[in-house]
């Protein structure tokens, strides 16, 4: 990247700016910085934060704010990226985090495509730093003090997208999708809100918004992921054909073993896990999702 | 039709069952019919319903419910459907009206793609009685007694799937469509309950669900009339070139209107009816929905 300037083997075609500066020392990338950026695979973000501690503490001390871009559950710990996080810093830093999610496909976004994003904080005057820091014509962000909602939002979505890839795959419809996400949101709020989450934070950029740009777009790994299993391929092939972290696999196994643990039901999540690790079939799994007994619609969003 | 036993202009490639019987007399249709289906283009539902009961009033009497698949708000009047059927079917009719409605493209139902659809009255036997008869494995149907709420859903996720085509004409991405119909649910939510709505109808199949399979969609005359006027085609080039009724073109200005009479503001539908009406321009009109003051989200569902 360095010599190309530009990230030839994940986003090709779009050079990287001259105003910023490349560099694979941890502690140079964070030297005097007033903002940090933390976005790393979800899986490593416990790691990077140690080392970042360790190597830079009075940088990221000074930092007016460390801005989380990574979206997941830690497998084991079922911990949320910001929780994973607090348990990393000092008490000082932590509370400068921010979580930066919503609808935003970075070859979309890299090409200055109009989208909306949110940032979250339960401290307003540290996401509106980030909200004036990233704010262009293009990109808009907006502020929302429920940090537990958007991360398990963008946590979730991917097992939702990996859901509609199968269904892409298996070779169902849009009016398939419309009804998969729309039971899929109400499971994600389902748990968010057992988690002490807002319901209306399901209903904003971080919620409905990043799920539809998830689950209908070419862009999403997750749900091409999931088209290739809904073709018949196993998850270890699948996963070998992209070299991108799939975030939703691992959010797949934590999220049902967090909903458990909360005596909430993912019946999605449940048959994404089923079928990534328990080699259930697609066709049968998608098949029982559809197939549950004809009632009436809910009444409120969610239901326990 | 009846020589060539398919529908070759509108679903070419499907054949018509043997036990569908094809007629052009009104009279003939209805005759001893257990359950009527009215699905003609909106503009049409009330000469269609008048000429019925003239002809065949005793037949309409005798169903055990008249299913009504229109979506949109007539012109002048800015009824929903089962309004206009109201004031055309005589009072011991107009309690048995079922509607119809939820994420379904013709093209997918037609070819046993998996679907969940909504039946709601206000009566909830009649529902009943139309998710039975239309229940199969692949169509699932589920009732809901909030008629105002799916008939507003219906007309309106046509109008914001037609900023949402705008928006692929003028090349932005999936990021933006997500946050686009993320505040497109929150205008029809606001318009739905100043009109007496139920907020979860919003969140269901009716709502979320039937705004993403028609907003996302390649199946979707509403996105791709957007589209054709996002690449500069103006509205009536874009009406020649489908043989089809868009019917989020006439809803996007009885909305306006309604919406003006009870004092809500629905942002989208007014970009939508001034680019379709008053020439404005595409880019500017998505420009001003993208780039309002930066705030936080709102906490509620909706906000008038």
């Amino acid at each position: 990247m360095i010599r190309a300037r530009e990230n030839t083997t994940f986003l090709p075609g779009v050079p990287i700016p001259e105003s910023i500066a490349i560099t694979n020392d941890r502690a140079e990338a964070v030297r005097n910085a007033d903002l940090i950026v933390l976005a790393t695979p979800s899986r490593v973000v416990r790691e990077t934060a140690q080392a970042l501690m360790q190597e830079a503490a009075t940088h990221l001390e000074a930092a007016d704010a460390i801005v989380i871009g990574s979206k997941g559950l830690e497998p084991v710990t079922q911990l949320r990226m910001s929780q994973v996080l607090e348990q990393v810093l000092s008490p000082n830093i932590h509370p400068n985090v921010v979580v930066l999610t919503g609808p935003s496909h970075a070859e979309e976004v890299a090409r200055r495509i109009p989208t909306a994003v949110v940032a979250a904080s339960a401290r307003g005057a540290v996401a509106e730093v980030v909200q004036e820091v990233f704010s262009t014509e293009w990109f808009r962000v907006y502020t929302n003090d429920d940090v537990v909602g958007v991360e398990i939002a963008a946590a979730l979505k991917n097992v939702v997208a990996i859901a509609a890839g199968i269904c892409d795959g298996l070779g169902f419809g849009d009016s398939t999708k419309g009804a998969l996400l729309t039971r899929g949101l109400v499971e994600i709020a389902r748990l968010g809100e057992a988690l002490g989450a807002r319901a209306s934070t399901f209903a904003g950029l971080a919620g409905m918004g990043d799920l539809i740009a998830t689950a209908m777009s070419r862009h999403s790994r997750n749900r091409r992921l999931g088209e290739a299993i809904g073709k018949g391929m196993k998850l270890e092939e699948a996963l070998a054909a992209t070299k991108m972290v799939v975030e939703g696999v691992g959010t797949a196994h934590a999220a049902v073993d967090l909903a458990r643990a909360h005596q909430v039901e993912l019946p999605i999540a449940e048959q994404v896990r089923a079928i990534l690790y328990e080699n259930k079939s697609a066709t049968m799994a998608i098949r029982e999702l559809l197939t549950r007994d004809l009632k009436a619609e809910p009444r409120a969003l969610t239901r326990r």
